[in-house]
């Protein structure tokens, strides 16, 4: 049995009641106690979520601005209402519950994530975050908790095909944007009527840098480590940097046959030695980073011809920007080398970069404090994938809780997450945000 | 000025006389006299043939079957004819002229290649063997030689998509074949029966095993062997066998983000570290084996996963079929020595093989004194392309005669052989045909 599944089946015990007195808080009046999520409750929203959209595979095809996805909002909104905030959809389309804070001058913690999926998606990237969101809200409700911050709970417009609604909030939506075509049929801005918003609207959902205390967002790892290590919660650091080039490998084409070995300039071979060591490299120096070639086009192709030219993508990422840079550096200086080796050329366009978004270190000391008092186990690490939080750590301070994707499948059918892993998930994200309520980020 | 342009220059004064006394056989009385062909009119056939079927480019356009190239043979017909040879059309398409021999009871020696180009094809490609062939009829008829064996003179039916011509003479032309499609537009059923053929009466044109003394054929080398060594002319020790594969290598698609280096099973990067392993091994070993990956496909081929599956062709040739199945197995051996480093696996499935040609080794000797007494330079190589020579080899002992491609470049209109290097090719295949006429094979 490993750290996690022990740790589940001993938490367990403590859970859907008033918490177990980890907690130094839990000695305060009412309160400063420490509420906990309703298990039955989380697993039956989930279940019910999970019913919109559902397909045959036992997934959602729940895109944004998708019926099901339209439905799906109606259903949380009434929710909100019932746990006491004022819900509405804003121009862009999110889903954001308000509800006033007992102290004026404070601005807002906002809390949330999304509900859209993937075409031919599973039920928990997003959803985990959404439901836990709103599991929290309505533990505040039944635990008569008085909120100094005012709160919003926030269920973001297509997050999956460009994280609409949280970029809107940044003001970072192009006007070309509202052209594209989703898999709903509709363009964005189509969509964005359907959600009850309007694109031509959109600056008015702009909120200003420092407008907000904070931005808290759960969520599936969609990665395999913290389920293969049997760790409970992720403490995110931030959502890595991403940079993207074209590698263009070219060689001479040639006849397979009449072109003897040692006379070759074979892009195939200068392509596959740079893949190597691209692997090589971002496996041997030390940290988190990643580097991947995705995509590879040989030209021109043929089981009976030296190929002449590769085209390949290459793709790193890090949390911290200047070292993808240096990495890519590595790889270019390697490249130069194999030059000599091979006969082939090197050339690199970039063509993508998203800028890595750091989370709060005070908000990561919280997630883990949190954690520890509720006897999880934890581990620091990177998102490696991109989430409305990117957005708002333009706004605000964020901090981002992952739960366990078992074999870290995401993006289809087969995407799980255990109710338990999920019930932890949003009591972190509970005690967290209470953290943030009571005492501020100092 | 490398060796052959060297010897071009000294070797050009005796062109188009009397070969200058370097062979033995010039001090015999006439019949055994070496006559030499004529440059002036080998070029100028040259030239009349690239304008059936000219295209912009500078090449042609004279795929098999098609006008230009009923118009070439048609024209061929009347220079054989001149020659005094009989000339017809078999039932496979195939222009043969006939010239009885001296002596009953001998086989006849066969010698030519092919005028039908690829699409957007050179000048040389088949052309030069043909003319080559031709300008040795005429250059027989013109020195009043008597020859013992019967001669015929062929220009096969679609080399380039099948080796038509030559393919029936062995009897290997399929049913299925004749309804393939041509670049011409026509089914090769089709094209024979525009040709003056039958392709109901294909088994009329095969021929017997034993029933030739030899098949010679002069072609360019498709390669840059020769003209990067400088050397004029090789001596062909047979057309490579081929086999090729399907190599499947199966990792695990995942998320390029999400999934650290260390717990990748990437299928690009296995497919990498075996093309690297292919090229490295067959150019380690010893020989001129030739080993390819030509083409490549990575699913699902996005810049931001890791690819779960890769599929790939392999090629091996070689002189030897043994020697292809032994590096097949030390290339499998590799990988399976890869699946334990890269988590991937690796799967070979064989779908293609042609059988290895050799060239008779008493005719190899025989190019290669003809070579020498004309003061040509000369070099012993393997054919890496297929010629109709490799379909003949299965009826008698068959020699091949290789002139510089220039840059190796052919099957486009870059497609070059100096006319000085056709000159001395046709002069070494009149020698040795001459040689296997007055001698036999010994």
């Amino acid at each position: 049995m490993n750290r996690r599944r022990f740790a589940r089946l001993t938490s367990l015990s403590a859970a859907g009641v008033w918490a177990n007195g980890l907690s130094g808080l839990d000695a305060l009046p009412l309160r400063h106690q420490t509420p906990s999520v309703d298990p039955g409750r989380l697993g039956e929203r989930m279940s019910t979520l999970a019913t919109f959209g559902a397909n045959a595979a036992g997934g959602i095809d729940r895109v944004a601005f998708s019926d099901a996805n339209l439905e799906a909002r109606d259903w949380i909104a009434a929710l909100l209402r019932d746990a006491g905030f004022e819900a509405s959809t804003d121009f862009a389309g999110n889903l954001i519950g308000r509800k006033a804070g007992s102290e004026t001058g404070l601005a807002p913690v906002m809390f949330g994530s999304h509900i859209d999926s993937v075409p031919g998606g599973g039920n928990f990237d997003g959803q985990v975050g959404s439901m836990g969101a709103l599991e929290v809200a309505t533990t505040l409700a039944d635990a008569g908790y008085t909120n100094r911050h005012p709160l919003e709970v926030a269920f973001f417009t297509n997050e999956e095909a460009g994280k609409t609604g949280s970029r809107a909030l940044v003001g970072e939506v192009e006007a070309f944007e509202l052209d594209l075509p989703t898999a709903s049929g509709h363009t964005i801005g189509e969509g964005i009527r359907r959600m009850g918003g309007d694109p031509d609207r959109l600056t008015d959902v702009t909120r200003a840098p420092g407008s907000l205390a904070a931005f808290l967002e759960l969520h599936v790892e969609q990665g395999a480590v913290l389920d293969q290590d049997g760790v409970e919660i992720g403490v995110v650091e931030g959502i890595v940097g991403i940079m993207r080039w074209n590698v263009t490998v070219d060689g001479m084409t040639n006849h397979a046959g009449t072109t003897p070995m040692d006379r070759r300039a074979d892009a195939m071979v200068g392509a596959a030695r740079f893949v190597t060591s691209v692997h090589q490299i971002a496996l041997a120096v030390e940290g988190r980073q990643v580097a991947t070639v995705g995509r590879l086009i040989a030209e021109p192709g043929a089981p009976n011809v030296i190929p002449g030219r590769v085209s390949m993508t290459l793709e790193i990422r890090d949390l911290s920007m200047d070292r993808i840079e240096d990495l890519f550096d590595a790889f270019r200086d390697r490249a130069r080398q194999l030059e000599s080796a091979t006969g082939v050329t090197y050339s690199f366009e970039r063509f993508y970069l998203s800028r890595a978004a750091p989370t709060d270190l005070r908000i990561r000391d919280m997630v883990e404090d949190a954690a520890t008092r509720l006897g999880l186990s934890s581990q620091r690490m990177p998102s490696g994938a991109g989430h409305d939080a990117q957005s708002m750590a333009l706004l605000c301070p964020v901090g981002m809780i992952f739960v366990p994707s078992v074999a870290g499948i995401s993006h289809a059918p087969a995407e799980h997450t255990d109710l338990d892993d999920i019930v932890n998930g949003s009591n972190v994200l509970l005690r967290t945000l209470l953290q943030i309520d009571e005492r501020g980020l100092g």
